[in-house]
Parts: structure tokens; C-alpha cells; sequence
């Protein structure tokens, strides 16, 4: 048995009669659990967490873009967070007994029957795609829904399925295959913005950083401190412990320390138990030593 | 569904024939797992872990009593590591779905039977025992195999269940009920063994350490280096990087750094997840947000 992991992202995040309506879809899938669902009025946007074998998963994709197409129109859809499309982002995510090849494979798959059926015009992203200049979210999304006509008729972005201009209410998708992501943040114990922006640019691949770090600086104003806010988008070749040690040092050079940190959603135990053997500097510690993996292979 | 785990120790490490007839012994046992066992020719001593519900976990203690009396002999048995009888221990520990008070009486239940099945006399031990100076293995373990007539006869010494006096070829057995162990080694960068001790007596409990901390120096010739040994009773409440960090802080003032740990056997995954929350200034993390424990729960 595999298990994939799908998190699409909605354009909608404001009624919750329509989030609703797509829980009640995906849950009508046999075959396909609704980890989790959380909607951001401010981004106007929700984002649901799937995971099943690569079929089942096919059907509740296909059944969120039924609910999105009927529910969710662009033109008059307003939020904080960029978008291009009703069903903005779909990613497929190898968790168990599956490869990212086969993730890949179902991308490609979903994408096609995604512009057949609904004519919504699709990019591939991440792994899924072949493409350096299209490989990465935020180049796809730049310009967002109300660019997206004149980009997709600019050189070098005719969709990877589907027609070349956008779906008049629901713009386009991006759809792709990626290591789990963890979205994970650090508080500091100041309230200087440019300090927690300093050091998003240091440890950001965009700026110079690791390499699998997206970050950026924020206020959390109710609370008077900042914020580094991240996707570390490959937890194996960029870990954690490294991230925020690097964060821990860049943030000594202006006399702040570090208050908290914050794992928002779900994260790997691979990615716990790495920061334990580092930490405690353990040699030669073995995923099978963990007592609940060894109680489920035995 | 509840799962146990139960570690019996048994009194042989250098005849794997026998090791072998004790593990098909318990394999023979419908609902238990055999997750591990190995032996110790220095030590001629084998350990055994089994995980399973009370009544199959409980059949297969008792055929591993079948198989202990038949082929070992503590008159002639030799080895470094101090034992009391054939099957020396045998902790329960609750895993999943079971209280500790659930494992206490399995652990009594057990007990009963061996006396009057095997005419062993059994000493309860930690979480089984009422009795302050019994609960700790060590003291009840003191004098071995070959002070035990003498003890048992001594004010205090009256077994459990059982005959007031040795099994001739069998001892005696400790029977209890405790939190998950952990193995934990430390290893320093220094041949200089008075550094280890000092430093394993700094952090046990016996000589005013931690609370669930047993510790003991040992040199690593063949590597010329020396080890901090321990076993960690209760990672709950004496967590695995508290006594990391204590260790480095008390191996600096002899100028002597930590090389590398390394955790025996098994471990909770709980006991790294905290290593992580600590050591990331972790806030608010809760056990489902570890994505395996969330796929199993939903």
C-alpha cells in the first residue's frame, strides 16, 4: 500500500459554506482521507491536506475542481495572498512506499484530464516539470490572475495542458510533484522588522541562502515582535537544525535572540529525528531504532 | 487494541543454540512479536523484546520459563553482568492503549503463575512493587545467584510469590512493570576513565543526579576513548537532553568534549520529539502534527 499526500490550495477562504461544500466532496471520495482543512479570511484562500493511493487521490481532485469551478470566480475574488487560479496550487507529495517518479506521473495525469474536462489551462511545477524557468510557485504565479492573459500569451508560457489563455473565472492551476514541506517559523524577541527582513534574506535560497529555505520577515503586531516565516521545501538536504542555527548566529550580530519557534501543520518525524541526532551528536542511529516503526514493520 | 512491550533478560549469550530454541519459543506464540533479540558472549546473557496484548504477552513469558529451566544452570553459569536467575527480569512496559496500573497487574498475574507453575520464587520490582526497597532492580539483584539463599533467608527477603528458598538451577526471577528504558551512551573524547566516572556519578540518581538516571563509566580500549553509560527509566521526566547538555557542561571542566552519543536499541519517538522541541525553542507542538501519527489517527 502507498500513501500520497495532496494539499490543494482554494482561492477561497471566506464562506465557509463553499469550504464546506469541497470537505463534503473530498470526503465523498472512498479511498482518500481529509487530513486537515484550514481557511485564512486575510488571503481569502483554504488549503486541504489529502493523502491516499494515486487514483482515489485523482477522483478528489477532480471533484474539488467540480466545487471550485461551480463556487469560485476570479474576476471578483480579492485576498492578501497571490493566486492565479480558483484551484490555485495542487501538489502531489511521496510519503510511503511510493517514489516521486510516480508522483510525477500522477501529476501529469491529473493535469491532463484537469484541462480536458474543466478546459483550465495548467502548469506543471517542482519536480513535474522540465522547465528551470517554471519549475519554481512564485515565477509561475507572478503576475498573478489579473496578468495572467498577457503572460500566457508572452514567449515561454504556453501551458503545459490545456489552452492558452486562462478560464475565465477560474485562471489557471499549478499542479506538481514535491518533497513534504514544512512551514515553520521563528520568533524573535524584538520588534525590529528589518532585523527579522535581514535575516530572511540571509538564509533564503532567492538571496544566497540554503538552498530549499523560501523565508521572509514579518511583524507580529498584537504580540510587538517579529518574525521569520519559512517553507523549508526539502527537509533531508536543508534540515531544520541548520536553518535555525544559521537564524540563531545572524540574529546575534544585531543583540536579538531567538523567543520561539513554531512548526505550523504537519511535519515528518524524519525531520524531528534528524534534529535529535544532531543535537545529541548521535552516531549511526537508524529509523528502525524508533520503537513505533519497529512495532509497525515486525 | 493495547500493545505491550515486555524485555525479558535471560541468564545466556555464548550457547546460540539455546538463544535460538527460547526465540522459537516465542514465535510459536500467536499474537506476540518478537521485535528483537540479542546476545552477549561477555556478558553470557540475552535479551529479548516482545511486544503483544497481556494474554499472549503472558503465554509467551511462561514458554520462555519452559525453555530456561531446561537448558540453563545458574550453578555453572558464568559472566560479567550480575544476574539472580535463568529468566533474571522481566519488565511490561505499556505502549499504546494501556495504563501502567494495567501493566502492574499483568506483571502480578505473570508472576503468580511462575511460582506456582515453575516453583520460582519472584521478587516485584519498580512500578509492581509497594515495597521502597524493592523497587530498584539493583538492590534487589545484589548479592546474585550465589548470595540468594542467604538473602532470602535474611529479614526483608521474603519473595513476592514463591518458595522462600533459590530454584536449584534457576534462581530466582524479577518481575515488574515500568516506564519505557532507554540505553544511552556518551562517548568523550579522552582515554581518561576517572573523567567518565566522575561525570557518571554527577549526573545518577544514586549519587544525587538525576532522578531516572543510571549511569557508569566504562573504557573503550579498542577505540582509546572512555564512555559515560546509561539507562534512562523515565524519559518523561528526565529527558534524553537534559542529561546530553548536563554531560558536555561537566565534561568542559576537564577539558574534554563529547565525541559522539548513541541510543542502544530502542526509543520512543515521543523521547526525540522532545529533543527537537527543546532544542528548536519548539512552542505549542502537539504529537498529530507529526505526519505518520496524523495518517494513523484519521
Amino acid at each position: 500500500m502507498s500513501i500520497i499526500e495532496s494539499i490543494p490550495n482554494l482561492s477561497e477562504g471566506r464562506r465557509p459554506e463553499v469550504v464546506e461544500a469541497i470537505a463534503s466532496a473530498i470526503r465523498a471520495i472512498a479511498g482518500v482521507r481529509l487530513l486537515d482543512y484550514s481557511s485564512d479570511a486575510s488571503h481569502n484562500r483554504s488549503v486541504f491536506t489529502l493523502a491516499g493511493e494515486a487514483q482515489p487521490l485523482k477522483a478528489a481532485i477532480l471533484a474539488i475542481y467540480e466545487q471550485a469551478l461551480a463556487h469560485i470566480d476570479l474576476r471578483t475574488h480579492q485576498g492578501e495572498h497571490p493566486r492565479l487560479g480558483a484551484v490555485d496550487v495542487v501538489p502531489f507529495v511521496p510519503i510511503e512506499g511510493v517514489t516521486m517518479a510516480q508522483c510525477v506521473d500522477l501529476a501529469k495525469e491529473v493535469a491532463r484530464e484537469v484541462a480536458t474536462r474543466f478546459n483550465v489551462p495548467i502548469y506543471l511545477y517542482e519536480e513535474a516539470s522540465n522547465n528551470p524557468a517554471r519549475k519554481n510557485l512564485e515565477d509561475i504565479r507572478r503576475g498573478e490572475f489579473e496578468g495572467l492573459a498577457a503572460k500566457m500569451a508572452s514567449d515561454g508560457w504556453t501551458p503545459d495542458f490545456g489552452p492558452s489563455m486562462p478560464h475565465a473565472s477560474a485562471g489557471a492551476s499549478v499542479i506538481g510533484a514535491r518533497m513534504p514541506l514544512i512551514a515553520y517559523n521563528i520568533n524573535l524577541s524584538t520588534d525590529r522588522l528589518d532585523v527579522a527582513r535581514k535575516i530572511a534574506a540571509a538564509i533564503r535560497h532567492s538571496s544566497g541562502g540554503y538552498r530549499f529555505v523560501k523565508a521572509a520577515g514579518f511583524e507580529l503586531k498584537d504580540r510587538g515582535i517579529v518574525q521569520v516565516s519559512m517553507n523549508l521545501t526539502n527537509y533531508e538536504k536543508t534540515p531544520i537544525f541548520r536553518v535555525f542555527e544559521t537564524v540563531k548566529r545572524e540574529a546575534e550580530r544585531y543583540g536579538v535572540t531567538i523567543l520561539e519557534s513554531e512548526i505550523v501543520g504537519l511535519v515528518p518525524a524524519a525531520a524531528l529525528n534528524v534534529v535529535a541526532e544532531y543535537y545529541l551528536q548521535i552516531a549511526g542511529f537508524k529509523a528502525e531504532q524508533v520503537l513505533e516503526n519497529k512495532l509497525r514493520a515486525t
